[in-house]
């Protein structure tokens, strides 16, 4: 990649000075649409809309053209239709900016010779000197540099490590969305719809250089140069996870991807090996790949295989030895002293210190935990370990108590802290799965309350999941890559 | 099954009265935890609680010892602890109750040769006329009956058609409560825990000419008479489905399952090999035993195939395409002439009328969903039509309104209506996935709102996912099962 790409890059995701060119001052186009969205997100910097109407929307003055602005522009978003999008492109190459992001769609997805035509008008006036996010995208959401997707007026403003590459613009709203209470923060995600200029492969080297990003993320339906993105998933996933989400793996998965970005799919035997050669870590859907890109962010970075699940009742064991083995872990008895120790703390009967550690009472303290946790964690044999908490359970509580609501009663702030207090103490990571499973709308209250400890642990960096499943799924996917990466060092040293 | 245990089994599920045996006065134990549960229940019959000091307990007169009972009791529920249980068992018995369920633990699965012998006594006991839930058990949901489990004081009073059968007590409390919000009402549910004399084989066939039962759930992790249970399932799952959520199928799972129930797990191969010579249906985890038992009990009972997905993004249709090939569903395009009548009511650019049908926009009006469906409801090449909405979109629309609260502007109730009208003019069925996709705490109110779309939907029949997948995948399961069910009933006639 050029110093001058480099650059360019740079001036699109963190823009001083953005034209919204198609504007209307009223009803719900894309340029209004953005417009408000940008402004409710708070980009600091100078935003200039356009319309050949002029006016005044917002506050803001609307130039009659881009030939009209004062200033200089970093980026452009357009929002005419198609037939126009040329010659806006043009305007914003000839004003100097670094480059577009194009949200109107007609292009090639349309299926039309015209919608062809313009693509290629707009992928020539490219090569002359402008970048192209788009066309038929979503466009770009860089939390440092104050940029939002098309809706996205209410994303998070918070800068993080994860970075995401999609041929979908519903994908990467929702999984910006799901970041959001996941606990995962973005660098920056770029909606790359048809991929006129920018695509995969040229995003995905950039990226891997990027001090701002370290885990990346994916959704591909497929690629425009096979050998060069190979090359570049090698490279970057040979530094940093790479997650991917391939689309249309199926044969009628496949005969969809054509009619929605119009790219060749491929055989599912071909990209999975892929993947396997290039150790890039697969998910099957957004679920998927943002629970891997939980564990990739916040646990430390190594292979696990050997876990401890502190949790309450018999099924659970048997149901965590089934995960742990369909995924590539295993539960060891805890040593002998250690159990005893443990066994101490525990309530009787109904109890087990073997690991599954069952607490047999869904309402442990805060001390009983943090006292599990600890001693557990002195077990060598132990690389991580895994709590489930049913909070739901505090709302037969609240009814026995006759309480009116649950949350005063329930120590989730104490059990977080003690949580996060084993993990400093032991340096063992500990993973949090919180389930809802009561979600009536009168239960309203125990949801909030999950979300409300799903936050409080995420901000001290520990990951929360669902479901064990989804918790040891992706403890599989962080473990896998590490060992991998770690295999290949030596090789080749 | 004779005609005493059905008699019997209909006192335990619906007594008249109950003696609760070792309700303390204060604590949380689970005599007065059931006291509790079974008081905020609403359980309409008698509650004698018993405890050898007596006294006064939540205005209700506590009995020296179940001699002391002035009435006839139907059902004893018995929390003493362990070694104080046959004794209670046998007053019970004298007493000239049907049935007791143990709640106490300390018996087999402690692992003991005491509690293996206490458990010993109780069974021997048993045979001389009494029948026994438990021990180490949650006891009976019935709401027909008003009896709930330990804790289930907010279970749901509503009776329907589904059944449960369970060795754990935590899948038990944990299926009742995802029923309540998923849309699933139940006619029996029963937390076996150790069997010491009710087990798995015979509740399976009572419930398999329950006249209100007329769908099965079951979690076991091992079944005492192997071919009596088969031949149990062969019978019942010919007449009505079963799905069987069998724990412990892995290795390590194998070995858990011995220290929870102590029963024999059984290879994989053997239990898989099982449930598909019996036409039963297996699900992996609750979540997926739920959303099974869901379509089972909302759709009309047949085979499906061809699928019409109604939805926003090309990202979508691919995603349909690859889960509609993995669980063997196809999605048609539709009928030229009926693609043209839909392609009339869709925003341009961006849309399809081809199927997936993309309406391209989050915001559908209620008059274009109900215009979409019935139209596609005319091509005879589809069996059922899914609608995905997206409703955490219109907080965007909110935001851009400068609108306070989401709700108000969502026509979530009139999108609902559309939809059943649909399936009422044109008697094809439809299913509705709500991705919940906002989960912060600050966005409980968009939660909320999707929440209650389910319990409207549900209310009219309309079953509701979480996601594509697990709609596309029970409906699967529901069309297996009738497949299979149909062609053994030929090859026999």
């Amino acid at each position: 990649m050029t110093g001058d790409t480099h650059d360019s890059l740079k001036r699109i995701f963190e823009p001083e000075s953005i034209a919204v060119i198609g504007v209307a001052t009223e009803g719900f186009g894309f340029g209004r649409g953005i417009l408000i969205s940008l402004l409710a997100y708070g980009y600091p910097g100078k935003i200039y809309p356009v319309n050949p109407k002029g006016g005044v929307t917002h506050g803001l003055t609307i130039y009659r053209s881009v030939e009209d602005i004062p200033g200089r522009i970093d980026l452009g978003i357009i929002a005419v239709p198609a037939p126009k999008v040329p010659e806006a492109v043009e305007a914003c190459r000839k004003k100097g900016a670094a480059g577009v992001e194009i949200l109107s769609s007609g292009f090639r997805e349309a299926g039309t010779p015209e919608g062809r035509e313009l693509e290629e008008r707009i992928s020539r006036i490219a090569a002359e000197g402008i970048r192209i996010i788009g066309p038929n995208c979503f466009g770009i959401y860089s939390p440092r540099g104050g940029l939002t997707f098309l809706p996205g007026p209410d994303l998070s403003r918070e800068s993080g490590p994860v970075a995401f590459i999609s041929q979908s613009g519903g994908h990467s709203i929702d999984f910006a969305h799901m970041g959001k209470w996941k606990g995962l923060a973005f660098s920056k995600m770029i909606s790359l719809g048809n991929g006129a200029d920018l695509r995969e492969t040229e995003l995905l080297r950039y990226l891997g250089s990027d001090p701002d990003t370290e885990v990346i993320g994916m959704y591909i339906e497929g690629v425009k140069d096979g050998p060069a993105f190979f090359d570049a998933l090698h490279d970057v996933a040979s530094r940093k996870p790479v997650i991917v989400l391939k689309g249309g793996l199926s044969e009628a998965g496949g005969r969809a991807v054509q009619s929605h970005t119009a790219s060749m799919g491929g055989s599912s035997v071909i990209w999975e090996s892929v993947f396997r050669q290039c150790n890039a870590i697969q998910a099957v859907d957004l679920d998927e790949l943002s629970d891997y890109a939980l564990a990739l962010t916040m646990l430390p970075h190594r292979e696990y295989r050997r876990i401890t699940i502190v949790g309450g009742g018999g099924a659970l064991g048997v149901y965590a030895a089934d995960m742990a083995e369909r995924y590539g872990m295993c539960i060891p008895e805890l040593k002998e002293d250690i159990q005893k120790q443990i066994d101490l703390l525990l309530p009787k009967p109904g109890s087990s210190a073997r690991n599954p550690i069952d607490i047999a009472n869904p309402y442990v303290t805060p001390e009983v935990l943090n006292g599990v946790l600890v001693r557990a964690a002195q077990d060598d044999a132990v690389d991580v370990q895994i709590v489930i908490q049913l909070l739901y359970h505090y709302k037969a509580l609240a009814i026995s108590f006759g309480a009116d609501s649950v949350k005063p009663l329930t120590p989730f702030k104490e059990l977080a802290d003690a949580i996060d207090d084993a993990v400093n103490a032991t340096k063992k990571p500990v993973i949090a799965v919180l389930p809802d499973l009561k979600q009536e709308v009168e239960s309203i209250e125990v949801t909030e309350m999950i979300r409300e400890t799903r936050k409080i642990l995420t901000d001290m960096g520990i990951p929360v999941y669902d479901d064990l499943r989804n918790a040891v799924q992706s403890l599989n996917a962080l473990s896998g890559y590490y060992k991998k990466k770690k295999a290949r060092e030596k090789a080749l040293q």
